[in-house]
């Protein structure tokens, strides 16, 4: 049975959980989800799909889950792939994946949103400035930590590269410039290398382009 | 050997670990952080404690991790304890531990950092207002979640309570009062009336009463 994975292009959290299922090779097609016409914030997405009004959700047959790091556990659990190989690889990489949610996609995630998806009178200056200011002390802990490495944890590609690259394939403008970073943009192209690597907006169905 | 927690009693985050390891009944000490004098920003402390500039650590033996939700998982291992009977509540767990650090825990802690822990004119009103309609939101999706129920996940307490607690029962204001959400304040009250509880101060050293 094919893997449904309600996303869209824009959600960088949807593409973290749709790059680790189209790069573990498992049978996998997107749901669009128009979470610009609201659909995530009406009452039917809360009833028929997430109780927490959330994207991306996966659904395989009677399993369903959302949140991109519950998603890639269970894409790691099916293959046994980007977990680690070692008890400790497995609680680093843990860690990178709280690190990313907590402390860069969901920053990252809201100031790209505001900065370029709210109508310019509405975007809200002071909010912008200061999580540039949080997403920086982000960037400076994730490049210092690559330095002299290929990847986040261990000789290979896992989770915890495939949560903290969430939001750094996007070209809209939110504070980030991979040439201010050179041991991240050296990082992202090794993902861009991957075999099956594909950017966010020809991984899922929905861009900016679709609303201009 | 007795397991250290690099903490202090205003993280909540650090409250998540210090509350999983000291219900779990495991040996546990606290190693006081001096956040407030600078101490996770100090060279010496990426160095040696921990290269993320974070607490809380855990240390056991050559065993080393940060991050609330990998300590909690590690509890877990070692005592069997909050981790779920199933599968399902497995998953269900992990995807409330990443809510919590993506939209509840990491807004809550930085809005009452903004509003507490700042002097009274370096407050980012703008910021507190925007942090505090997210957090709301976030209450929301709890408080629902809530309705009928004791605990996050199935019949007990987990690592999704634990988690989604770690600011909840600080009374220093940040734009949570629990007599608005009836089913948070009830669940609240179930785990304080778990044996052991003690609330962030108690359980960790340092509280805002050793810089009055």
């Amino acid at each position: 049975m094919t893997i449904q994975l309600y996303c869209f292009g824009e959600s960088g959290n949807s593409y973290k959980a749709a790059l680790a299922l189209e790069l573990s090779g498992l049978d996998w097609a997107p749901v669009f989800v128009d979470f610009f016409g609201g659909e995530t914030r009406r009452p039917d997405y809360r009833e028929t799909v997430n109780p927490l009004g959330e994207a991306p959700v996966l659904v395989d047959g009677d399993f369903r889950t959302s949140q991109s790091g519950a998603i890639q556990t269970y894409v790691t659990e099916l293959t046994g792939k980007f977990g680690g190989e070692s008890r400790k690889d497995r609680y680093e990489i843990l860690r990178w994946v709280l690190w990313d949610n907590h402390k860069l996609s969901s920053m990252a995630g809201m100031t790209r949103f505001l900065m370029n998806f709210l109508p310019e009178d509405k975007r809200p200056a002071e909010v912008i400035a200061f999580n540039q200011g949080r997403l920086k002390a982000a960037y400076a802990t994730l490049d210092s930590h690559l330095e002299g490495r290929d990847w986040i944890v261990g000789d290979g590609l896992t989770n915890a590269d495939l949560s903290c690259c969430g939001y750094l394939f996007y070209t809209e403008p939110f504070g980030f410039d991979r040439g201010d970073w050179t041991n991240i943009d050296r990082w992202l192209s090794n993902i861009e290398r991957t075999p099956g690597w594909k950017h966010p907006y020809d991984l899922m169905p929905g861009s900016p382009a679709d609303r201009a």
